[in-house]
């Protein structure tokens, strides 16, 4: 445990160059609202600083950090890049202990002059005793502590650590995990990374009791020493998931002028992940898929052969089609399951090869049950996809909410999230849901309340067949590749 | 031009076997609904048949087709496997020119008894004189003739003829595609396709004065030379897009059950479409992107560089290296260009460089039309790949609707839409559209009515980078592919 403990739990904190502007949610983040609406100001001090403004949002301003009445643990910068370095000499006189410089304009600008100011900025914040998160981020995200850079952010804690040197992804990536039902311990959205690292912050997460799956999105390589014995620390102990930034000639230098980092070479990455055994994706959805599966069952899938329960037969065929491209095989089912599938699917409009597609079967919505008890009890295959009880549930999300029904969920929500769980655990191999409605195209989305509670009930929810798959074929890559390394999930 | 002409376009239509189950849109595909919803019967004979009932919404029933007191050109039979081959006969006797089986149960069942049904049902047919749809298939969309078989799909007919083995991949394209502004001259869906066939189809598209863009799911590839002569003649004359249905093993033993087919090899089919010059896609996705991008400016793109307008450092390098992955790259933009961004567009925050990101700048939502007239008319790159104007759009969709606002659009979005293809035009090159809210994990999404109004205006909108990229990697792989075959796009 190295002092980010600290400075992820701040006693009090100063927003400084906090404007009426930025205090509404128009422009660009707002740090103030995201405390606020936490009510971080009802249990530790928060001071705003604004020389021009008596107050906002109904706290009152003080002239400057100087002024605030009483110790500052942490500083939220506004200020321009200009004034940042004297904002550094009153942060060491008022003993602050970290600042996190909102403020851009320096390295990341590719101006020389402009890179040896952030230098100098650093030095200075040394020579301060502070430590400092970027310059060019969003900062902390500490739910326990009601720390929050974006206001949409779930209120409640969870095992996931998030380092993203971008604010923007680190946005999408806390935001979407949030829908799907994941939950952090803490997030910090630090930028150029000056001072407070990479390698530090897997160095934090890999001791944190608080925090059980790492996830990272970074640009730069940095020192790649100190990243190596950093991450062999973290993915040795806990999951460790890396979206790398910047690994085509065109993201590299997107990545230069975003957040000055050098970015490096796929190959280079790849082989670094490999040796310290994290795993490592390519896309923001391949790393909210393969969250959602080590935070449910599917995190203990040992093979890639699967059994499919679809309704459609178009869609059967695609779905094949898709999880093959991702590795996944739909073994034939044995005489016995089948026998056992056609007590209960007729011929007509339906198949009972694997696939299974029961489209045409009267009382569909009461025959998804049974038909998936059948399928994920049958000895085949080392996973259940499903497409069905979802499919039902949309046809029927029309009718009225009966009194049994709660949190957004209705009865047969949850009945169906209390069979998958159950089928998941009596066939011990992981059932993976696919909802068909989950298109970009229009079409009903899961509610995030039936996201969360299926997640909550180890059920992860996919968007598709084939990216349901490909969570599969990173796991299994990973678990591959890890060679030596402790088994930890 | 062959028969299927006036099969396409029959004067009287006898639905034979519909229940009122079938006429509520709680269960199966519902025809009765395709047709009255559309007024075909207020316009042309529409008969119902069922023994059992003396009305079914509103419309008399007869007891059987021969008790319908009008000749009746084409009937879809809804009726059991088991009774097929008497209504053929009835068929024979009635004068009726052609029959659409929904009814399922034969060959795609795998039973050699029902294959066997088969054979004699479509012999049958022929002795009675009959053309057969199907078996096991939804049937005919003719938005001119009031002809559908589902309830939600446009009214509006288009240049787009769609053949699909399956119904519910039929149902997919022609929704999802009505949804993003592409409309169809007409719609089949085949499946067993047993009598009128895909090299026929395709020979009738190829000719059809109505179609101009041809898409077909298949699932198998029958008689090889027939196929090949049929879509050779087609794809010479307008663009055929096929997406081919169980190309992996999983997929092909689901496309036996579903449509009876034999799928035939990967290679095989690339080989097929490399030869006729047609275009090959993997998955629905890619479908419904590379449509939409033969029906607007990106049709005519000639080479693989892009630039890049977006807001989001983080997303911007994501996006760079997501394209990247299709073959699309960034060219460097020149000194005048980045000369005269940097006058719109200041240091902190932002980038200059490709691609370039303009989240940090004064009245955003005014600065993003000059700011893409800029990058539209610089000399670099083949494409404009663009995100802002739909962001600024999402942030400001909150607001009151205005006087001027109409059919579903702001006065906003309708100025935005006219600069894009303004610019598209001036530039000769193609701007494409990324909604970065048209997230499955929740967010905004375009409305309909703004996807229909851009897709009019000639502006495609796509779902992300990657498959915008995807399909500019489709188009220029089927212009560098087709050899000697003529230019038609």
């Amino acid at each position: 445990m190295n002092d980010l403990e600290t400075i992820f739990h701040p006693r009090s904190i100063a927003l400084v160059g906090v404007s009426r502007k930025a205090s509404n949610s128009g422009g660009g983040p707002d740090f103030l609202v995201g405390l606020t609406g936490r009510g971080f100001h009802e249990h530790r001090p928060l001071y705003l600083v604004n020389p021009n403004a008596d107050e906002i949002a109904g706290l009152p301003c003080y002239p400057s950090l100087l002024d605030c009445p009483g110790p500052v643990d942490h500083v939220i910068s506004l200020v321009p890049a200009s004034v940042a370095p004297a904002l550094v000499e009153q942060c060491g006189e008022k003993g602050v202990r970290s600042i996190h410089f909102f403020t851009a304009g320096f390295a990341e600008s590719g101006e020389e002059a402009k890179a040896a100011a952030e230098r100098d900025l650093i030095q200075g914040a040394r020579e301060a005793g502070l430590r400092v998160i970027g310059p060019n981020c969003l900062g902390m995200y500490v739910p326990s502590d009601r720390i929050s850079f974006n206001a949409d952010f779930p209120e409640q804690s969870g095992p996931m650590f998030v380092l993203s040197q971008s604010g923007g992804n680190a946005l999408s990536i806390i935001g979407g995990l949030g829908r799907r039902g994941a939950r952090c311990s803490k997030g910090i959205s630090f930028g150029n990374g000056r001072d407070i690292n990479v390698p530090q912050l897997f160095e934090y997460a890999a001791d944190d009791p608080e925090s059980e799956i790492v996830v990272a999105y970074l640009e730069g390589i940095g020192d790649g020493r100190a990243l190596f014995a950093a991450l062999k620390h973290c993915a040795a102990k806990k999951p460790t998931i890396i979206l790398k930034g910047g690994l085509s000639a065109g993201g590299a230098a997107a990545a230069s002028s975003h957040t000055a980092s050098l970015a490096g070479s796929a190959e280079v990455f790849d082989a670094l992940c490999k040796q310290t055994g994290a795993m490592m994706v390519e896309t923001l959805e391949e790393l909210e898929d393969l969250v959602v599966a080590l935070g449910t069952g599917a995190r203990s899938v040992r093979g890639s052969e699967a059994k499919m329960l679809v309704t459609g037969g178009g869609y059967s065929v695609l779905a094949a089609d898709a999880v093959a491209r991702r590795g996944v095989t739909l073994p034939a089912l044995t005489e016995p399951t089948r026998q056992t599938l056609r007590e209960r699917i007729p011929v007509a409009g339906n198949s009972i090869r694997n696939p299974v597609d029961f489209s045409f079967v009267d009382d569909r919505d009461n025959a998804a049950g049974p038909i998936a008890e059948v399928m994920a009890l049958a000895p085949e295959g080392d996973m259940l996809l499903i497409t069905t009880p979802f499919v039902v549930r949309a046809q029927t999300s029309g009718s009225e909410a009966s009194p049994e029904d709660h949190e957004g969920l209705t009865k047969r929500d949850q009945e169906t999230l209390e069979l998958l769980a159950r089928l998941q655990r009596e066939s011990e191999r992981p059932v993976m849901v696919v909802d068909r409605g989950w298109s970009p195209m229009g079409g009903s989305e899961s509610s995030p309340e039936l996201l969360q509670a299926a997640y909550e009930n180890g059920i992860g929810i996919y968007p598709s067949m084939e990216r349901a798959a490909r969570a599969v074929e990173l796991l299994l890559t990973w678990r591959r590749r890890r060679g030596g390394l402790p088994e930890i999930i």
